[in-house]
Order: structure tokens, then C-alpha cells, then sequence
């Protein structure tokens, strides 16, 4: 432990009390499938139901977060547990601030999801396989990236040269080959409904 | 640029919506002053008041920071900067959020504070300075600490071995030598009485 001179400090305002202002619990949906297979899109898409019934929301993915506080990450296998880590922690907070957190990162590596489940609490943690072929994804590619990774202009693209291991129970599936975008909202939001009264 | 393969979702909701929602404008307030000066005791006091009156908020301090998100860095000019980095880039999101963040860190930089301003941008980065001697904060002590790097048991100490950096031109100076807590929190929240209005 490198920070050992901390001064600790009591807060008053906590978790149960912001759910409470807030009318809803806090959790954290955290969404993993390889590129393409609609984490981001589905997670937006969620989030603009949630807002417009009062929830408080908030998206982390590639946007803000790949450009912001983990622009100094590569894609390696350090950099990219170091990249997962980072993103619990700050769900970790943004659940306390009373949030609906929704991560949406491939997150490829059991250990690593693992890892966040345990930081942020088994409770508070909601996993969401957004399941899809690679074939699939590799149709998709809106970037062009997983015809530049089989060309080998980018390295460590999940699913071509580096592993995706899908989750064995997460708490829901989703899958992207057959549903509607409008589907998969409403699977989840059905799923949500008991868990987030508080 | 390292994190060059990402791709880019449309994000509906944003931080306008969600101040109109929170029926409150969100900020930064950036405490910033010697260990001891009261920055994190001012920041809890002041949430305490807002949370009452309905705004959503929250404390970055040493407390859930520099065990979490930063418990990989120490106190070394680079490892602050980095930690100062870290940190504006979080209340950039929570910003985003909706919140009223208030962080609390020595953040003895200038230079880092300037980023910090410029990445959170200059409208919504409400900078106070937690002004107290240094005699004051050696004397408070509350853990020691002071004594502890007289000593030279902690190294890059602010205000022993490592240097203070002032705000020249702060929002807001908070003297807690000489201002009762009560007294700080009431300046603060008339201070802010304008500026959080939607």
C-alpha cells in the first residue's frame, strides 16, 4: 500500500441516503461482449428510457472514458486489467452518488469482471452478456477495425488475437444475433423493476 | 494517443437534461490547501447543508481516492500529477453526472490545478482555497503526519519537504485559522446561491 498518509474524514451524506432523495436504488449494470456486439448502443439506449422515468444515469464506455481517464492504457493485458480496475473504481463512487451506473467495455477477462464484482459488491453489481457471434461482429465492424486487426494493423483486438471469455452466470443474456435493440431494452428494464425499489 | 481502435456511440442524455431533471446546475468546487487546512472536514460540512436542500453531490477525497482509483500511485511529483489527473478527469464524468463535486486535495500544483480547470472547463470549476498557516496545520496534526516528515518518516511531504503552490486567484478563500466551520460553509453557500440556478 503506497498511500499511507491519509487523513480519514466522516461523510455524512451516504448511498442510502441519495437512493432515498433519488427514489431509487443504485446499481451497476455492467455490460460485456466483444466489439460490436451492441454494449454501448444498447447501454445509451437503456439509459434514455431510465432518464425519461427519473432515474439518475450515467453511461461509462469507450467515449468518455478511453479518452479521458484512461487515455494513458494501451489495449496489452496490463494495460487493459488496469483499464477495468480503473472503471470499478469509479462505478464504485458513482454508485454511492446514488447512480445508476452502466459500464459498457468488452471486458474480456473473467478474473478482471470478477475483480470488479468484488469491489463494488456482489448486491450492487448486474451482469450483462451481450452475446453475438464474432461472425457477427465482424459483419457489423462500423469502424473497419476487425478487418484492420485480421490485417494485423491493430494488435490485441479481442476476439481475433487476444481472448474473449464469456461470463458462465451472468445475472442476463442478451442476445444481439436475434433481438431487437427495443427487445433487449425492455428485457432488462423487466429485470430492473423489483431491484431498483428501494 | 494510445487508445486509438474505439468506437463512438451517441450519448442522449446529457448534462443539461440531467441539471433540469436535479433541478440544479452542476459544478466542481476544487478545494485545495495544506494538509490540516480543513478541505475535507469543509467539503463534508458543505454536503451536508446542500444534500438537505435537495441538490445531488459528492465528496472526492483522500478517503475514497487514494484507497481506490489511485491507491497505485504515491506521493512523488509525478504520481500527484497523475493523481490530480486522475481525479479532474472523474469529476469531469460526475460533472456530466449532474453532481456538484467537490474534491478535496492537497493538489499543491499550480500547473495541475490549471488542467484541472481547463479539462473540467472554466465555468463549472469553482476553485477555494483552504487558507491556513503552516504553523496552524502543524499544530491540528491530527494523525501525526506533520511530525512524522519533521522527522523525515514520510518523504514529499507538502509544506515540509515538498512545496505549497497558493492559488492567486481562487473564487473563494476560506481562512480556517481564523473562520469558525459554520462561518465557511455559510460564505460557501452564498457563493453558490447564484450559480446553481438553472
Amino acid at each position: 500500500m503506497k498511500s499511507s498518509n491519509i487523513i480519514y474524514h466522516q461523510a455524512t451524506v451516504t448511498q442510502q441516503r441519495r437512493n432515498k432523495l433519488n427514489n431509487h436504488k443504485s446499481v451497476v449494470l455492467w455490460f460485456t461482449g466483444l466489439s460490436g456486439s451492441g454494449k454501448s448502443t444498447l447501454a445509451h439506449a437503456l439509459e434514455e428510457k431510465l432518464f425519461n422515468m427519473d432515474y439518475r444515469t450515467f453511461v461509462l464506455d469507450g467515449d468518455n472514458v478511453r479518452h479521458g481517464l484512461n487515455s494513458n492504457l494501451d489495449f496489452s493485458v496490463d494495460d487493459r486489467t488496469e483499464n477495468i480496475r480503473r472503471i470499478s473504481e469509479v462505478s464504485k463512487l458513482m454508485l454511492e452518488a446514488g447512480l445508476i451506473v452502466m459500464t459498457a467495455f468488452i471486458s474480456p477477462f473473467k478474473k478482471d469482471r470478477n475483480e470488479a464484482r468484488s469491489l463494488i459488491s456482489h448486491d450492487n453489481f448486474i451482469e450483462i452478456y451481450c452475446k453475438a457471434s464474432l461472425e457477427t461482429c465482424e459483419k457489423r465492424d462500423v469502424k473497419g477495425l476487425y478487418k484492420k486487426a485480421r490485417e494485423g494493423k491493430i494488435k490485441n483486438y479481442t476476439g481475433i488475437d487476444s481472448p474473449y471469455e464469456a461470463p458462465e452466470n451472468p445475472q442476463l443474456t442478451i442476445d444481439t444475433d436475434k433481438e431487437t435493440l427495443n427487445e433487449s431494452v425492455s428485457k432488462i428494464l423487466n429485470y430492473l423493476e423489483k431491484i431498483l425499489v428501494n
